[in-house]
């Protein structure tokens, strides 16, 4: 059983955390820690991270990255591993973060998603495969109405894993409908929808002869970047000093 | 029972329409017309339509636009309805159909599919209703790597479809990776894929709060615009003089 | 616009309706009724509806079955048309909403959700043109791990609503594992997929020669029935008395 | 450039193959064997593969069971590697490859699809990451309405490589109609969808918490055999002795 100090527990997804614990028998929420007391909690709940006299195997940082250094300084101190999902860390932050990491085991990464970070794995796999025997590789993604940008961060990260497996050698096309001509081999295209709430899928086609093959990841909401800290805190407990990332969760 | 002088029996076409005639207990083909007599047909075939004396209910044509004025002067003179799946016909040529469908049942499409004019329909009323009630809507079609344009047309008349319906409020988007800006109103988004051999797809998405509804349309051989011929031909068999298309044959 | 009285409006369904409102310009929530106070509503509300002294075009009714006479006896007197979304209605309460119909404009549906209405007409239409034509039918429906019956009550109703129009010619098919034989052409295969917390999915499927064409429902929450309300809201505002379901709002 | 000798050239399968090597600069056809002599073809083509006095760098076999031993005993003396494509080998003739194997390089696999062949490699990867951490398995597979079998033998094949993978955990189930329950965790819900033409698609679903990722195989024609045989004698010429299959071909 992992012992888990919930950091920001009582925020939107320290809450959802909170929902996703109580369903998993492998893990458990010791303490936790938030500045504010409401909601009630089926543990104890510090104001600060200092005061929490709880032992836990882990610590989930899901709060601001202001609180960062007082989260270090107590996962170096206790030995404890840190999985850091907050945002928005200054440059000097990580600094810090990678400082820490030489004391002890931390985890960081641009996604937490499960999902997205097995697929970004996978399809280095099926690209190493099928583009040298001449498949297409298309991307198609789905987003609320809201969104700013197009294509995705995911997205792009999707076709960054697939170029860099394959040596650079794709272009990226957002656009087909301003020239006549065939696809070029070393064409990716990256289609964009836009409509709804729609909270995010995204579609890798692999185009061949008479064959498609495709890998696609729906999200139905933020929770599935709850579920990943969880797996983190999971593959993070008693691990050595040193860096990690969603990719090293994610083991065959 | 209908009986069909299938007029280009040789042909790729005629040859799948052949086939297709050999399930369907509602229909038979009587006699054919070719300028080559091979393959063996289950029927006589003729090397011109003016030398056919089998009785007809309908003529299906698929053979070239050179060929129209000879069916037409059959059909008009036996009184025979005809589907004109042919293509490339000259602005005189488009004349005389007109002319001839004055005295005889005349049935000619942009597309001779089934499942897109049945769509084509469909989408209209979907619409109605959920464009008021703020549904976005975007189109996605898929098609193999030698495609010269890009959306295909058959995407332009699903999008037209709808716009027409919805009094052309409608502005079509084809690259969202230019700006940083949220989904406007108005904009259907027209998304196209190239790769490998894929015949056809089209997929219309209306997204809404929470809520996503799709209408999606494959093609896996051109023998669907055989299928669409088939079943003009059930339907004109017995029409009066006039000018038809699939619109007609696809009655609730 | 519209002056909506949301009967409930502190419960779950009415502070989604509240939310759906706010970005809809063609309809407000004049007041609420609710016996808790909390949350706070930009909108004055009573304990009970018989205290609301603020005039509205349309009811909402989010509550639960036990309110369902004050409801009615206040929409009777005032003439105010009432959307009904309790649920568990006894015999005798539905005797009272057919009655209370005969002086004012009562909607009442099995599901609220627009989408699954639309397609619950749009499917009949489909099923007219393509079943004659030999097209095979299928329905595909996904929902969560915890659901108890397989296939869901909406996949069912999809399927009625075809057969319906269709003479009820199809036999449901839950399982081909058993036997070993072609699809009979009168069988309609209906799958239940069943895994993590999926809301609701349904895919009707028809598939002809080289063909397929598809119309696919998927919900993301509840709030589809919350937007289906709203609809049903402006539509009734103004209605003369009688029964209304939704597949009056759905109207082409 | 590998060189092949494509045996059982005039065959669908071999015609196929000719077609797909047209257009692939890594691979020839130095020459065919047949006992028709129609279609003409742009190599030499013998009546028996004895007579073929051409170097080749690997055989393809399309053509019967009968032939084996010719094939084999060819290639032994010549030490050409085999692919080989034909099917119903009685056990004696099984005997003989596993023989003939000992002395060159011979390619054989229940499947020659790459895509299907890639996703029974990916497929237990992503188990081994997605079924610890709680995601549901479910599979769907849908064909033509002439397929007697339900389901195919390639879902069965994929769920086993799941099931392998996952220490034969998973109990199939087909039909979920006949009882009201949740689904089980050790549940793999297969479903069989029957329609039109359709040549074979399958979609392997990991259902988790507010995620879905999904893997689907769709084969347009036959001519998917084809390629991967391709690609397995661009794989095989130059290998030393030994048995091999389509997985070694998926290399990444």
């Amino acid at each position: 059983m992992v012992n888990v100090l919930m950091h920001g527990c009582n925020g939107r997804m320290g809450q959802m955390i909170t929902g996703l614990v109580k369903e998993d028998p492998e893990i458990t929420i010791a303490a936790g820690v938030d500045k504010f007391q409401e909601p009630q909690n089926p543990y104890p709940v510090f104001d600060s991270i200092g005061k929490c006299d709880v032992c836990a195997d882990v610590v989930i940082d899901f709060s601001t990255a202001a609180a960062l250094e007082e989260v270090l300084a107590y996962c170096v101190e206790k030995q404890v591993p840190a999985v850091l999902c907050s945002t928005g860390y200054s440059e000097e932050q990580l600094g810090k973060i990678a400082e820490a990491s030489e004391k002890t085991a931390i985890l960081k990464s641009a996604n937490m998603s499960m999902g997205i970070n097995l697929l970004l794995k996978l399809l280095k796999d099926a690209a190493k495969v099928l583009s040298p025997a001449g498949y297409d590789i298309e991307l198609v993604e789905r987003h609320h109405n809201q969104k700013l940008d197009a294509p995705s961060g995911t997205a792009l990260a999707l076709a960054d894993s697939i170029n860099d497996a394959m040596g650079g050698q794709y272009e990226y096309v957002y656009d087909r409908s301003q020239v006549r001509r065939k696809r070029e081999k070393k064409e990716m295209g990256i289609s964009a929808v836009r409509g709804g709430t729609i909270v995010g899928e995204h579609e890798v086609i692999f185009a061949g002869v008479d064959e498609v093959i495709e890998f696609k990841h729906t999200a139905f909401s933020r929770s599935v970047f709850g579920k990943g800290a969880v797996e983190a805190a999971k593959f993070l407990a008693g691990k050595p000093a040193g860096m990690y990332d969603m990719s090293d969760v994610i083991q065959f």
